[in-house]
């Protein structure tokens, strides 16, 4: 049976507009068409970041012009989305496989990740979203209930919790296709967030991290693989100090007691250590892997890149064992 | 093997706003499980004019708040109305089928379809998308090379082309989903409109017309069935004068017959005419029907609507020799 992976792509493999978006798709397409063309079976899952963004001030501003006209919330915003930056992907990869002659449908799934509303961090919303505002703006949407924060001298923002991804509700569908040999991008955003009421499913006026909810879909696949795609080839530990160290392979306790050290940024590589650990710890032979996205197929073979691991697979015990050895470099054999 | 149909949801299946659409889709996902029910396998598409039309605005005032921001294709806005629509209406079927005791899941595809570049419908754009605007800001736009038109005294509005469908990119995924048992909702709103160079596809200034895409759509998954769900039970000739008369069912030449005649509206049952007779034309036992969405699991059943058929089913044989009989009324028997 062909190995399962779930890509995980950063912000900088989209850009931050429309024109960036449509030529990084470009570039990112060949760096996942390279591990199709290895013989993966793919599941994309991307950010949303400015795309979200942008929707949701356009939004605001239709209702400041028109307050006629329908207040959109952040789930509706999320499924727009995953419609925008699905259609750019599956296009832009589409178009690379046919180029290498490979015959393999892309698709886009319109995804909802269901989160707990005990979720604690319903309580204490801390993502940023949305346009800044002037402190009357923000004190009248305060009136109506959302909570806004001052960010740092720029103006004021909308927040809204982050809580932890449960259940991919379009699992079944995910799977159906992988096994079908499709390629298939899904819980874009992190996902469509919902909370279940019986068999009812409610946005939630949430953003999930889109680290953990591509570590729900890896598990979820039962995949091999699970990368992070991001703007640094390593992790490194010690961060910007005379002791900086770049992390090559870790077990899953060694990357749990640097978290515990606080080694990596809150809402930057700490939640992308904490997903890669959990995607590791999760089952047998499951490697998780940070690094940029032009080194993906590198990082899979164990060329480069950060690599967590629980059970060790072959690859890694062969780094593992010539560390110990001292033989240099260890990516070149 | 299990029947296929495809269903097109019109307008009122979905409402003018969001808050509109959230009480429509529930009604309409009660029309949709009932023909789920009844063991046909099922692809829903839907219209999205009210709903693109909401996101063209949105993106313009964004645009024009702070003219830095990206302006936003159609092609992108359509995309994000197909997120925005299936994310409500995967969620309000999948909620009736679990109250209904059926396991079964339902998915929204991002879906393109390719339009012929050379299609006469570029030369003569005729279909009004976005705000209305003053005549300043239309010759503003005209400059730039968009078309725009003066509307009935109401401003002006950009038009924008309505080309023929001739491929829907996605039709692997949607026939695997199928195969696989699951619902599918694709080609929202006519589908992305796509021009193919090469192995690339670009986006086409243009919305495709729903009833026709929702034609390739059945005649792609081989369906048995092509519902289209309108604000009418049944198709009328000579419509509001003395000889009107609602249609049961009639023959692909009769249809043709009465299309030539001019019986029907332009940009309203016209397409839903030639959408029907092109798909009872397309191959041996396709069977077309056109009725209300709350008829629909009647109209499956021959109780109502208008039947459009090639080769004449026995349902349809059944109808027909009782209304040659003149045995009253057809559809109580």
């Amino acid at each position: 049976m062909a190995e399962r992976i779930v890509i995980a792509l950063g912000g900088n493999a989209l850009g931050n507009n429309l024109a960036e978006q449509m030529r990084a798709v470009k570039h990112t397409a060949k760096a996942i068409a390279d591990l199709i063309e290895a013989g993966l079976e793919v599941v994309i899952s991307h950010g949303n970041g400015p795309q979200v963004g942008m929707i949701n001030i356009a939004m605001g501003e239709m209702h400041k012009a028109n307050p006629e006209t329908s207040v959109i919330p952040m789930s509706v915003c999320v499924a727009m989305s995953q419609g925008y930056i699905g259609y750019d992907l599956q296009n832009a990869l589409r178009e690379e496989l046919l180029d290498r002659n490979l015959q393999k449908a892309v698709v886009t799934l319109i995804t909802q990740v269901q989160v707990n509303p005990e979720d604690e961090a319903f309580d204490h919303p801390t993502k940023p979203i949305g346009r800044f505002m002037t402190k009357e703006e923000a004190e009248e949407l305060t009136k109506k209930g959302y909570t806004t924060v001052e960010d740092a001298g720029r103006g004021y923002r909308r927040v809204v919790a982050s809580p932890k991804p449960i259940r991919i509700i379009e699992m079944d569908t995910i799977d159906t296709l992988l096994n079908a040999g499709q390629v298939v991008i899904a819980a874009g955003g992190g996902g469509i967030p919902v909370v279940a009421r019986g068999h009812h499913l409610s946005g939630a006026g949430a953003v999930i991290d889109k680290d953990f909810a591509s570590c729900e879909l890896a598990k979820g696949i039962g995949a091999d693989y699970f990368i992070i795609l991001t703007a640094v080839e390593k992790v490194f530990i010690n961060f910007k100090t005379p002791n900086e160290k770049a992390l090559d392979i870790l077990s899953v306790e060694e990357a749990k007691q640097y978290i515990t050290e606080g080694h990596f940024a809150k809402g930057s590589m700490l939640p992308k250590m904490e997903a890669a650990v959990d995607f590791a710890d999760s089952g047998p032979h499951r490697t998780s892997i940070i690094t940029l996205l032009e080194k993906a197929k590198e990082g899979i073979a164990g060329k480069t890149g950060t690599r967590i691991v629980g059970t060790i697979d072959p690859i890694s015990l062969d780094i593992l064992s010539c560390e110990k050895k001292g033989c240099g470099d260890a990516y070149t054999h």
